[in-house]
């Protein structure tokens, strides 16, 4: 700052870690700083999530803009640019964002820089994972989750074959850890209270399976509690399987196996949730940083050794304890790393001596629904009403911003009042073009099926039967069901997989208006038509768009 | 009846008229009647919307899910099908509802038919209002809207490019009718109270403006109550434009015409709600019953004249008033005709006289934000307060359901405490492959630009410029900026709409995701690429998935 221009500290990321960092910053500057200082933050969204009250949109006892909270209020003095961070120059000290409105980039330049992205989604584990399952990290996700879940009822409601109405009722959660548990007994809550509403359905037609890999649930809790949490779900009618690992997921339901058994069950749901493991964040894994299992290794300041002026905090980084050993990713831990790296790199401003980081947690605590809690807090363990009781007031006290405290002591008051709300708001256009995963030995469709989408192998082979003798096999690059292009007479033969098998699959209105403009396409759907005798003429049928 | 088989009554439409029809048919049925008449519902959603409240969902001032109302808890002896009626066969008396989770169609037998299916939105009219601007109608629209004013108010305040900041910051309402009305002046109370917010913004950046073709907004209203919402609106700084059409619509601005003046102005501006003028739904023109204007003539009991057992009310019906005038087109006409209807259906299975449909309409009402409204009641007019205090009687009293109810009344009470919320939630995922719509003249992109997509020209022709020369023209069917598909160094040329153009833009992902994929595509691409001299081999970069 001796230069008199200002000193510009850059935050990456819009999480706790980083817009507390921005919140820490702006608290503890003095009014010359105020001047001098110019703090910019860089999220995907302009709001922070407030993760652990996010299952209890999935039940609508809080609504859904509640559980998140502008960052433009909580960090008044800094700028904020919501935009993707597109590439990360170290060594110039330059960010630069992705493009919004005008297909330019911007560039951002840094004197300190934060680095607080988070980690991604590991979908590449599970097949089927990405194209199928609804993972339970951002506030869409819970969005997603709550339709998804009205639109099972209204389906299975009107459904007469019973094998589909039990899939369409089976709800599936994969992980058995905090955040697996909350929403399996926030979801099985939901369903069996808002069930009431469907006149065909009654409680006990709800299926709620929780897959644990591990030998209990909520290991982080230690036996007790972790016993006391499951009896309480299994009271309620989940089903809890230790031991049991995810092997694929398809669109109709899960490959799981147990443990020892050496073989694997096909369970059928409609609706999969995975609490997917993190990755670490692509741009990260590129830096020239030092790393500790993609995370950016930091000193006890929260700085990056060897590199003045590159902080990172949250769980992107891997900050160590007093004990050495490295922080988890929870809310506490990201709350306590952002106000030590804000008092930090302003001593750095300053040239004062540098502060460690030294909190070690203050506990655990896990909302099992329906008043009831399980919390280990300075090493004294509690479950039941007090538990909860307890698990609102903490959150409801944390929760940044004074408006949405109200708004959600709003909330708790109205859903002891009022029913569940049960409707079903379509969040997402359905996907033009899209990717599909089947099992081997899966059916896509039968003959006599109502035929509405064209599909194209990407990879295996899926065979095509006629009146059960195998008529042919396709694979990679080629196309069936192109019939659905232009009139939805019924499927004149059934397709399976032959091995588990990537499709991707194009709806008529999709085709139509979008697909049959790409180069090339036309004149290879038309020859695959010419050769099954398909007059293709057919193909410029006026587009239905109610 | 006689024959011990149930009465089924089948009413396709879920907005008001057909719910209501269910609703009175629940209520005026005895015991007798409950156990031998069947009433069916076949709705898109499992809920009503609140048309009249939902221009604040915009502001916020109610929440989203307040504004709908679960169609199972207000009609709950009914069977719901959440579903799209694909096919109606009068004679055969079938309805054929689209496929849900299984492909296979659903077939519903009816004695009783109630058509209520409404109007579906026109957007043939006006070239580009399809791809670019919003319609407001559904909830999804008033949704997208509010994400849309927070988009750019996020994009303005660190956009430095001046004309830019003009676009982002201009928000153009087509229709100064009701809907029109309402919704500009919730936008403009929204954006003038949340631009608070942000830090490099002031209020008068902000430029809403309404565009009406007729000479007076608010035709309905009459001269004097009419001028009175012009003043009010126009001193909040609403920018009104009479006697002006909509010629045009493109991704960054309109093209107006005045009434007389012979030429026509491009109005830059990123934002565009039209208020679209309704179009007959596609399943009543192919009906073999009388029609006018593409609604279905019924008489003054609501019944078709010679088809026994089918009746259509709401939007989609012609029906007479007292007077013979047709009824307008809102939910208090909608409401008693579900009234009559239902009246009318009973009679007949009684064998009992049937009753003429006698409302005229009780009075207009309409919103202008801030505490005020114009309203029109037994011929009395006044504005104001009072007029906006009437207002919010009217509409709470109303809307259906204590529970909604009681989630209004606290919504209002918290929006006088609390500030807008500008959190700007995404529901929809980019589209992978989407439609974009030029004027002629326009520029598609900048030389310089930062290249992330794919164009292929559906209609219409561009221009390639190089420093200012045309190097070629392009025409249909021809792709441009594929350099985009394997790296994103800036555009090496501009390219500009010649004629007024229909272009089909893919984004990298969307391409090496899915397109790529489709069979012919790839080989297509690599040819053009090919011929541009451009390294086809790299099309396989790894996804960039977060």
């Amino acid at each position: 700052m001796s230069n008199g221009s200002k000193e510009r500290i850059l935050i990456l990321g819009g999480g706790f870690a980083g817009v507390y960092t921005a919140m820490y910053l702006e608290q503890m500057m003095n009014p010359y700083e105020r001047d001098h200082v110019e703090i910019s933050i860089v999220a995907n969204d302009n709001y922070i999530v407030f993760q652990p009250l996010l299952p209890e949109v999935i039940s609508g006892t809080i609504e859904t803009l509640h559980v998140i909270s502008p960052i433009r209020r909580l960090a008044k003095r800094s700028h904020l640019h919501t935009r993707r961070v597109e590439e990360i120059d170290i060594e110039k000290k330059q960010v630069k964002l992705a493009p919004g409105y005008l297909p330019k980039a911007t560039v951002l330049e840094f004197d300190h820089l934060v680095i607080g992205l988070g980690t991604r989604l590991n979908y590449s584990l599970v097949p089927g994972m990405k194209e199928h399952a609804i993972p339970f990290k951002y506030l869409a996700d819970a969005l997603q989750l709550r339709n998804q879940a009205v639109r099972m009822l209204e389906e299975a409601d009107n459904e007469t074959n019973p094998e589909e109405r039990k899939k369409l009722l089976t709800f599936i959660v994969g992980g058995g850890g905090f955040s697996g548990v909350e929403c399996i007994a926030e979801l099985n809550d939901f369903l069996t209270s808002a069930v009431k509403a469907y006149r065909n359905l009654k409680k006990t037609d709800i299926r709620c399976v929780l897959l644990q890999s591990a030998e209990r649930i909520l290991p982080e809790l230690g036996n007790d509690l972790a016993d006391y949490a499951q009896k309480i779900l299994e009271k309620r009618g989940v089903d809890i399987r230790l031991n049991t690992r995810l092997k694929a997921v398809s669109a109709d339901g899960v490959i799981i196996e147990q443990k020892g058994a050496g073989k694997s069950e096909f369970v059928p749901g409609r609706t999969v949730v995975a609490t997917v493991p993190a990755a670490p964040h692509p741009l990260i894994t590129k830096l020239p940083l030092p790393q500790d299992k993609g995370r950016i290794k930091v000193d006890e300041h929260l700085a990056v050794p060897g590199f003045p002026g590159i902080w990172s905090v949250g769980d992107c980084a891997a900050v160590p304890q007093k004990d050495g050993v490295i922080s988890p990713p929870t809310a506490q831990h990201a709350l306590r790393q952002a106000q030590t790296c804000a008092t930090n790199i302003l001593a750095t401003i300053r040239n004062w001596p540098l502060q460690p980081f030294l909190f070690t947690g203050l506990g655990k605590l896990a909302s099992l629904g329906q008043r009831s809690a399980v919390a280990e807090v300075f090493g004294i363990k509690f479950h039941g009403i007090i538990a909860w009781l307890f698990w609102r007031t903490v959150y409801l006290s944390k929760f940044p911003g004074f408006d949405r405290k109200l708004r959600i002591a709003m909330d708790w008051t109205l859903d002891i009042l009022l029913p569940r709300d049960i409707t079903q708001v379509r969040i997402q256009q359905p996907e033009a073009v899209g990717q599909e995963h089947f099992h081997a030995g899966q059916i896509v469709f039968d003959q006599g099926d109502f035929g509405n989408k064209l599909y194209v192998v990407v990879k295996g082979e899926v065979e095509i039967l006629k009146n059960g003798n195998v008529l042919a096999t396709l694979g990679q690059g080629q196309i069936f069901g192109e019939i659905a292009l232009v009139s939805d007479i019924a499927r004149t033969a059934t397709v399976r997989a032959k091995t588990d098998t990537d499709l991707i699959a194009v709806s008529r209105l999709a085709f139509q208006k979008l697909v049959a403009n790409l180069p090339g396409v036309r004149s290879s759907i038309e020859e695959t038509m010419r050769k099954h005798g398909v007059d293709f003429t057919q193909l410029d049928v006026p587009v239905d768009e109610y």
